[in-house]
């Protein structure tokens, strides 16, 4: 393996501290706060964890894991069942580790994206004592190249004492030269953020840090799991296809040209598909600005239809990841990897007058949105760059199925259960049935137009009737407080939201 | 009168166009848009909005008003009461329209303060035809000079067809060279923001606009009305006190200097009051990155404090009124009003690292904020600028007394009826008990802490028991959905929280 790997340790005297797994995650000891590399499933450290896994066995040891945003490879399921997670931040969504979030045995904080680093940098959260990052290649001056995803991992290996670098050697060398590592000055001598385009690029291609913080190398194999998301179905489809619509009716009325804005879209299959029903659009020369780039964005590049994707990770199913990387030269000019707090920063995200398209766990007649929890208790995944993107877009889309559990639930409610995204900052619902269009309306205007163009024929009456009958008992915001949270209830109890 | 007004108004040609608030009135049809300045009680068009509230006596009309925010002199009352409002945006506090607005009478659009203009400009919001604009003068090129407010009135004259400009021969013609005029650029070139410190001069003292688009000129001289805002009692000194020390720990632990970060505090009397209680710290060389300056900020000065203060508004006592007049070339070198997209924008709330102190009408035992809604139904004020920082200030705390009604109604709640600030965008819980840190906690963690921290003594088994018996049901933010809003739906029945 020496041959193999030396070239990608470039500053000499580095290669000296190349280890084994094991002996490097011999550096974490209890109590630490661990930053590591990994954004949607994609470039986290592999070896260190599992060996810390290992280790936890006849070792028992908690430590605060942060990360960029989830972790591919089973590693937070194995994480969380070795006990050794006493905390976690900001973004995972592994069944294993959730059912320990809602037991209350892991604390998980549910953070924007965009803040992690910044509660870091001045020091509202614990610091960071051991990064552990995967990378491409270190430079001749120590830099660290990242794989797949930028994360947080460049801040957490600037802020943290010392840095543990995963070598993976089967990821690919083209990945140099993809990534943009800028770091926003301190407080208080800050200056706007450059990014002026999806195109911009405005840092250094690895993440600088003094050599001398690397106090271990390990050589790893592991590829990144492939994407979870599937394929586009009718119902996707037909989301794609108002949202497309809607679209064309914003470029004929002059409001948008026809290479729109800049595109975010959250992870998932539904905000995939969604992506995908793009290519048989007629708009044209398209952009993305967003954190994950899935699929889709090299859909649409092969179709002709996106010019440039910037993100801070890139996820994709098997084949088209071995598709993709086979001819990563083709793409890379397209392409630009940010920092999570880059990629999802308002500064940015208001200035592109960005698009963004995130998918809601359900929504309300007064257009209030849940992306994390499942009857206002259980937490799913948590809120990701949905916040980051919504609250500052040009146009803030949220897209849904109008049922779930096989039309036991309606993902259109009278009050959303738990609020991660609030009326004030909803522009657009859609679901298969229709989109509603909720800019410059009231709550009562909003109500008739959610009702009327996106729940299911089979729960119109019901929610239709609980919006009558509150307007009765009057309100800028009609509720009936008694019954708001009636269907959720209805849920827990007996597993379907109709009534009995 | 002549002699009085000619000098301010030295674009000579424009003299032709002074005409009578009847006559300029006139000039305002059935279902128009109008944008109108006053941010605040401060600054908002007087003798133009009682002429049309005249005329619909007879001459019955609905427009669609916007403004910066609230209106002084009764102007709300009385255009609701005249039957003249359709739509509202984006903020006001007037009873009488409150009172319209719960009746479904007044269409109501309760938006970020930083948004409404950048809806206009990107033609989501209906066109304004006609700004009415209060000036101290109007410039040699045709600039108009505003007075105590900036509010949306640069944007509204240059987006709108005409413009009617009153000028206010009682505001101070000291007020000139107050104001900083600054329009971002427009998509797809848009570039940074250059504001980099609460000091930074960045635009023009008045409004550009072609001279010819001013289609009247009214001379008017009623004054602002006073702010409402009454004095600290013991329970606001406690909050101040409270958040003090809190601070005065941030800067020993070195997260915070002994200048803090720039401060925003939001309108009221309880803000104003924990402003106040800086005078007493040990804080120095204060500056202020807020919208509305009140009377605290002359205080701060005058107590040498407060070094510099940027707002888009100033809107003072009476006393203060005549004491900040009296002197105000003392004041003009510390002191810039913006437009509120600037005051209130992302981008620079962020840049700066803002310390945002904002009021909440009720918060809940995880920390979601509700800072519009009595009983999740009837609108109070809107959310005014409060989500413009709270989502992207360095702290973002929030303020209440932990009493209400006399004690019926705790502001300490199972689950908030309405959702005006997330979970994820909330830092520091503050009321007359005590101050909750909830930086880096899970949401079980957050409620303990408010719990211990918050509410008031009499209120404290009620919600530890909601509190307890929901983990017993799991999850990781436990509620009972059949319970979380029963406080409420008691109030409604009953005037009080407690059970019967």
């Amino acid at each position: 393996m020496d041959r193999d790997y030396l070239h990608r340790i470039r500053h000499a005297a580095l290669r000296e501290r190349v280890v084994s797994a094991d002996q490097a995650a011999g550096l974490i000891r209890d109590g630490m706060v661990l930053g590591m590399s990994g954004f949607t499933r994609a470039g986290e450290a592999k070896a260190v964890p599992m060996a810390l896994a290992q280790r936890a066995k006849h070792d028992p040891l908690k430590v605060t894991l942060m990360t960029g945003a989830s972790l591919g490879n089973d590693l937070d399921k194995t994480l969380a069942e070795a006990g050794v997670l006493s905390r976690r931040i900001p973004f995972m969504s592994d069944p294993g580790l959730r059912a320990a979030i809602n037991a209350g045995k892991v604390m998980y904080i549910d953070q924007h994206l965009s803040e992690t680093v910044e509660q870091l940098r001045t020091r509202q959260l614990p610091a960071v004592d051991l990064a552990i990052i995967e990378a491409v290649a270190i430079t001749e001056t120590g830099g660290i190249v990242p794989t797949t995803s930028v994360g947080n991992s460049a801040s957490f290996a600037i802020l943290a004492e010392k840095v543990i670098v995963e070598i993976n050697l089967n990821q690919s060398e083209h990945l140099q030269g993809l990534h943009d590592i800028y770091i926003p000055t301190y407080w208080p001598t800050r200056i706007p953020i450059p990014v002026v385009t999806p195109e911009s690029r405005v840092g250094f291609p690895f993440i600088p840090i003094p050599p001398e913080k690397i106090a271990a190398i390990v050589i790893s194999e592991k590829l990144d799991s492939s994407s979870t998301v599937t394929l586009p179905d009718a119902e996707t489809r037909m989301i794609a296809g108002h949202l497309t619509e809607f679209l064309k009716n914003e470029v004929s009325r002059g409001r948008l040209p026809a290479t729109l804005h800049p595109l975010q879209a959250g992870i998932g299959s539904i905000a995939n598909a969604v992506m995908h029903g793009f290519i048989d659009s007629p708009f044209h020369d398209l952009t993305m600005y967003s954190e994950v780039l899935q699929d889709s964005t090299f859909d649409l590049m092969d179709a002709g239809k996106m010019v440039f994707a910037s993100g801070s990770s890139i996820t994709l199913s098997a084949p088209k990841y071995a598709d993709v990387m086979g001819r990563f030269q083709d793409f890379k000019s397209k392409l630009v990897l940010r920092p999570q707090e880059i990629s999802n920063h308002p500064e940015v995200v208001r200035r592109l007058g960005l698009i963004a398209i995130n998918t809601a766990l359900e929504f309300d007649i007064y257009g209030n949105v849940n992306s994390t929890h499942v009857m206002g208790t259980q937490m799913m995944n948590g809120i990701g760059g949905s916040g980051d993107f919504a609250r500052n877009a040009y146009l803030s889309v949220f897209v849904t199925k109008s049922l779930a559990k096989g039309g036991r639930v309606s993902s259109v409610v009278p009050m959303v259960s738990h609020v991660d995204h609030t009326e004030h900052d909803v522009d657009i619902l859609v679901t298969e049935q229709g989109l509603a269009d909720l800019r410059g309306l009231a709550p009562r205007e909003r109500a008739r137009v959610i009702i009327a163009n996106c729940v299911a024929p089979e729960w119109r009456d019901a929610i239709a009737d609980y919006h009558d009958r509150a307007v009765l008992r009057g309100g800028h915001t009609p509720h009936l407080l008694e019954e708001a949270l009636s269907w959720h209830d209805r849920l827990r109890r007996t597993g379907s939201m109709r009534a009995e």
